[in-house]
């Protein structure tokens, strides 16, 4: 590529190294800014090219990356989000997550667009970035503190109420191999242990002040772009209105619903949880993130049989399914408890739902007693179990040491049978959806390099019916709809195309959300920029960054067999419109084998052709 | 796709059977034009669909396609051309050739976008579309005739000197393997023998006129492309100048040039026959197609010792280096004349200049003698001999018998040794460019469907420097520029890239050396139709379409074995440059497999994946 100014895009580099202290600023060049465009395309890189082998996650070689994009904190719906990434300590494999909230807009302002935290302070810290400058500072006081203490402490104590923290609470200071990293109270960069790697290195958060707007090449296209989104908040309206889980009912009615760890189908009780009921009930009020109008964050409110905190949020649909109908919990006030609890100690709510979950399933199964739970009555439906959990978990004491490891290691200390109870797919916990309903989403849980990720689920029923997604599809030349069940070739190419607009979702970072074409998100692209991108220049991008996590992970032992689904999606539900319907085996590894000749991988291994990796230009 | 109108894009095919006399008329709907879009979409769609496995090329069941595109006819330079296709006598694979002049714009005015002729008439017959009607007529007085007496005998006799006509002369009629079919008196469908299909089954011409321009969904965009055209025109000052073959003496001395059957590197006499030369010389004009204000055409006088009619035009730089250079030829008047007998009889120059030099290397060899070609001494730089063969191969008389079958049916016939001397790929005589400098070129060489087509030059050498096709192809975020050397796998998908573009002119029908980029031909495709295409949606045709010509090759009994170059690429040249440069046949192979892979073929037999036909949806 020829040079160009970027406009609004400096790509600095914070590198803070705890063992020793040393903090620098590196900067970057056009061509790698335009190469590997931010947020996870970054994270990617820099864990390709500065990790060793078989690194351990949670030693002081990890190196935990915090990166924005090109469009980060510019005043657009979306772009108020940042990446995390690490080696995880629940996949051993690479973890990257986007978190919203304020956080990402407000580094953009202090200067910066990468934080690489390496080495392990000798004691807890704290790292301070404001307007360019950084410095570490002491967190005894802190440590042990939960989301909300510690935000306020550290904005006590810098005297600005206006600063932005990314933190971990009691979950990721001990380590548990699903703590998430908080923005604020209720943004979560929740997958693959990104907290506990934070906590390995003794870092408590990182407060975050700047007042430098992002300079934009030509602001033009994004004032349109932003109208446009006033004048379209129709596309995403249940999100506006209910925020996620708008439509757990009919979810639950097609058998899309998890229920007690994925194996039941009926789940009447989910009228008393779904986000409708919640806004008809314990709603309170929205909220959202850096210059967003879509405000699709629930606020809650609940005084008893728990009082729960209205500045934790409330539960998200993921939330919801995972410590209520997969626990076979209907009980919302437990469920808005348990997600206060989450964010206040810095859980994935996801992977602490199918832990406890298989837990419960354990325990009626007899491979747990209430001798291994100190008394706990670990059965589906006992939301006190589940709060309980929740607390033992995070605090790792008890029942809570073993499953804070995540289900895939707790299955093997509690032994060989627990293992189809563990919903898992390289280690990290099933996102709440269900793959016999949408085998698209089973091959997205397969190949993804995090692992069963909930974002997996953006991956297919999306696509049926009539709307802007589609549409944008069949833009695209992909012609659309294809049924659910499909995962023939068809089904596979849009399968690929659909990730690499997610993957290239998380480098802008913009949220998946968001009703924005590749179209649309090129020409802001361009306007921040002033370089001359394309749609096919960020296909690429988007297959680069693809294919190194894949690299990331093959490095790391992974191979094509770590691309299965556990046995669970292969057995009919219990009850309910899938117990007769089965996914078939033979099917998914057709597609899995096809996705990687579409990548440009070895048909067998899914190892990249080393062509592939010139072509794509991979160091 | 979701029915859309399709605002000036009709459709319409003209089925003609000349064994009954038959013609229908048939209409196609919305999702077939877009899914094939055109020109070469369709030849392939229709061969693919219709030709029975085995058929023989110059028999009754062979079908003749002559296909339109959506932008044909419409005011824009470029649109003034048209695709034929059959299955190629000379290779028996799938032939299809693109050719300018004015009959494609009027049989768009007539009505039809396709004319498919069937069947063999019992004696000589022309058919005659116009306006909406069609009709078939005696061609016995025409039979024997040259292009301009046939061109003229059907106008005065249908009393409309604006018709145009496209013919072929005698080398159709005699069936001569590479006879092509001539649009007007200067413009021809060159390559595969489409000439002896069309002689194959007594159809001596079809003559079109019609009134009815095509509607155009949104005229703008297209009045916006040809102002930006008539701005742009030093994009493509060299053809506005001199017509093809501007750089002949750069191309000498660099070893791009053919020389003596590809054997030799020097040729000092090219400054004799170069374009350049020719504008400053014989020419007394340009002439130009449909709408273009390029207007590439030279047309040249030449009065003694030949006189050359001007009628004919002039040579291209493709005539100029086979029948000149590759035949050892630097005596201009006899290019022109051989240009001008080409023409008249509808003879391939490329093919029957390459047949010739490998006649004269055959000859200088000892495999042929006077005994074989009546007396003439067939040795390289002889201008009358290279004359009277075109006379000899048009009529089929003598060793023109023998040389009408092509090189590659030849040298089974000379014997085993003849073999090296035919620089054939598939069956057809390699375009006058040279692997050995720009192994990209090799690869398009060995994959082409149609053989060592010209057109495969555009692969390579456009993309070094700074110019145009450099900047789109950064733009589609394929890095440029490549060496010339290179034969990488970055290099492969530039390859790839750019033969997606060239299938999608192909389909368009646009004429290649215009400068639009995929985004100003999309748009132009948006307007017209009124579809809301994408450039994404048009490369995916593209993939289509080049998917189906293999398949239909496949069919045909073609194997990845096929997909290689003549030994003569992989020795050195006797002098200049190339002298002690080689091609590497194991990076070449390296290439065409890595291009398998980028296709969804399979790397090792070039089949396409079943999964890949799927995805493509092709039937």
């Amino acid at each position: 590529m020829a040079e160009q100014a970027n406009g609004g895009y400096s790509g600095k580099i914070l590198r803070v190294n705890l063992s020793n202290n040393i903090t620098s600023v590196e900067t970057t060049d056009n061509s790698f800014l335009r190469k590997y465009l931010g947020g996870a395309g970054f994270v990617t890189y820099f864990l390709w090219k500065e990790l060793g082998q078989g690194t351990e996650p949670l030693g002081p070689d990890n190196k935990l990356i915090f990166a924005l994009g090109p469009l980060t904190g510019i005043p657009l719906p979306g772009s108020g989000r940042n990446c995390i990434g690490a080696k995880s300590p629940l996949t051993e494999g690479i973890a990257k997550s986007e978190v919203g909230g304020f956080w990402g807009a407000e580094l953009k302002r202090a200067g910066y667009d990468v934080v690489i935290v390496e080495g392990k302070a000798e004691k807890p810290v704290y790292l301070w970035i404001h307007d360019g400058e950084a410095s570490i500072k002491d967190a005894g006081h802190l440590w042990g503190k939960n989301i909300k203490e510690t935000q306020q402490t550290i904005r006590t104590e810098l005297g600005d109420n206006l600063l932005r923290v990314a933190a971990i609470g009691p979950a990721g200071e001990n380590l548990v191999r699903y703590a998430c990293i908080m923005n604020g109270l209720f943004d979560t960069a929740g997958r693959g242990g990104l907290g506990a790697v934070m906590g390995a290195k003794n870092l408590k958060a990182v407060a975050v002040r700047g007042h430098q707007a992002p300079p934009i090449s030509n602001s033009r296209p994004v004032t349109e772009l932003r109208k446009w989104m006033a004048a379209n908040l129709h596309l995403v309206k249940d999100f506006c209105e209910y925020g996620t889980g708008a439509a757990m009912e009919a979810f639950e009615a097609a058998g899309n619903l998890p229920v007690r760890n994925f194996r039941d189908g009926v789940f009447p009780g989910i009228t008393k949880i779904s986000a409708p009921t919640i806004k008809d009930t314990i709603r309170i009020g929205m909220d959202g993130c850096f210059a967003c109008t879509v405000r699709c964050k629930k606020v809650v409110q609940v005084k008893q049989p728990y009082f729960v905190d209205p500045a934790y949020g409330g539960p998200e649909y993921e939330t919801l399914a995972a410590l209520g109908s997969n626990c076979g919990i209907d009980n919302l006030e437990a469920l808005a408890k348990g997600s206060e609890l989450c964010n206040a100690y810095s859980l994935d709510t996801i992977s602490a739902g199918e832990v406890i979950a298989f837990a419960m399933e354990c325990f009626e199964n007899g491979l747990l007693s209430v001798k291994d739970t100190d008394g706990i009555e670990l059965r589906f439906g006992n939301e006190e179990a589940m709060l309980k959990l929740i607390e033992l978990i995070a605090r790792r004491e008890g029942i809570g040491d073993l499953l804070a490891e995540g289900a895939a290691r707790a299955d093997r200390k509690i032994g060989k049978a627990a293992e189809e109870f563990a919903i898992q797919v390289k280690g990290l916990e099933a996102g709440m959806h269900e793959p016999r309903v949408k085998p698209g989403l089973g091959l997205g849980f397969m190949v993804n390099p995090q692992g069963a990720d909930h974002c997996c689920n953006l991956h297919d029923t999306m696509y049926i019916g009539e709307n802007w997604r589609v549409k944008e599809m069949e833009h695209l030349g992909m012609p659309v709809p294809f049924s659910l069940e499909d995962i023939g070739p068809r089904k596979v190419a849009l399968f690929k195309l659909v990730q690499q607009k997610l993957i290239l979702l998380d480098s802008l970072v913009v949220c998946q959300f968001l009703p924005y074409s590749f179209e649309q998100l090129n020409d802001v692209v361009a306007a921040v920029t002033g370089w001359d991108t394309s749609i096919t220049e960020l296909m690429r991008i988007a297959e680069r960054t693809l294919t190194m996590t894949r690299l990331f992970n093959l490095r790391e032992g992974f191979t094509a067999a770590d691309d299965k689904l556990p046995p669970r999606f292969f057995q009919p539900k219990t009850d309910g419109v899938l117990a007769d319907k089965l996914l078939d085996p033979a099917k998914l590894e057709h597609a899995k084998r096809y996705y990687y000749v579409l990548m440009g991988w070895d048909e067998g291994t899914g190892i990249p052709k080393p062509e592939k990796v010139a072509e794509l230009d991979i160091p």
